[in-house]
């Protein structure tokens, strides 16, 4: 399948050299390829830069936010959640119509420092001011409650012996997403029923937040047991 | 350990039995006495009469949330969390000083019908504003994250192998909580840091809520899987 991934963050390059691995062809979406491209320092995250990072990718294509989402079959939201509603503008309303649009981000607002609150919960969530905004998209909600590394590689923990979540009005789309998935190695894969248990999804971040803090690492999952 | 349980709904019923069966002294508080022994029907959550119960349980004391709070070491908040600074305010200051208050309870807004959002979030949790409004109790929110069977009796879902979590500004009074969790069955105890940690524990129901929609029992938890 030709898949855009829009983000060039950490989140962005480890699900692009999956799909890549797995088979699909990848554009990795940026706001600015040139300025994205002549970075030679680390991100403001720690990232190598992204061109050191494309020597080891030469089957991912990178593209402008518009010029990746319009070739693409599937879109995958993977930009700063601060920045995304602002980054799917870019990438165009008529690029994304009619796509499924895995939403990965997270409302996240660090302005404050650390551990963030959320820039919108409990009443919305970003993937509803998503499909709001871009009402032809099929927005699911899907992985952001996981590290980047466990959303490609589920296995590495407890043999994929946890749960993930998808949220979303369009059933096939969900089905969609959830073969995606599965492919990556999840086998619990919830569906919560609509975009507004996005919320839920989302919510969980505070916890998330605190628990990377107390555990002492981003890689760990919940299991949802019964 | 004498423990005053606040609130005589189904989460106030199931802990006040299995501490007494535990061997503790346990007097169930409430806002008036009168009121909620004359009760003849089942209440609005389909709970029957206090009275019944009581029956059921004559070991068990009953008496207004000052006078039980008062005669306790330990007190649990186990009201309704849109009422729980009212209940406190009633229970007294005085009462509570210096003691540990378990406060399960989570600030549902149930007004706007089901799925309930919630009264306070993201910057602010109701176990901090307990905090702050009793300064001199020594709060640690626990066991908001699970339906009322699961709370005492962890091991009746996969043998007890998941997840809880104590939030609050006194270690001992976390270890205290601890203890007694671990009395119910709990071995996967997670101290999550200060009482600002709430928040996450808190934030979590949305998402609780829709999994409950979703797997149509309230008798499922989560394990974090690290």
């Amino acid at each position: 399948m030709r898949i855009a991934v829009l983000g060039t963050g950490m989140v962005g390059r480890t699900l692009a050299a999956r799909l890549a691995e797995l088979g699909h062809v990848v554009t990795v979406g940026t706001r600015d390829v040139a300025t994205a491209s002549a970075r030679t320092g680390p991100d403001t995250f720690g990232n190598p830069p992204l061109a050191e990072w494309r020597e080891h990718h030469p089957d991912i294509n990178l593209a402008g936010f518009a010029e990746a989402a319009a070739d693409a079959e599937l879109v995958i939201n993977a930009t700063n959640g601060a920045g995304s509603l602002a980054a799917l503008e870019a990438a165009g309303d008529e690029h994304l119509s009619g796509k499924v649009l895995v939403d990965v981000s997270n409302p996240l607002d660090v302005s404050h420092g650390m551990p963030p609150s959320l820039l919108v919960s409990n009443t919305d969530s970003l993937a509803e001011q998503i499909q709001r905004r871009f009402p032809t998209a099929r927005v699911v909600k899907a992985l952001n409650t996981v590290n980047a590394q466990l959303m490609v590689d589920p296995r590495r923990l407890a043999g994929g012996d946890h749960s993930v979540f998808v949220c979303g009005d369009d059933p096939d789309a969900k089905a969609q997403v959830t073969g995606l998935l599965e492919s990556f190695g999840w086998s619990d894969v919830i569906d919560l029923g609509d975009i507004t248990t996005a919320r839920g999804a989302e919510m969980y971040l505070p916890l998330w937040t605190r628990l990377w803090a107390t555990l002492g690492t981003p890689v760990f999952t919940i299991k949802v047991v019964r």
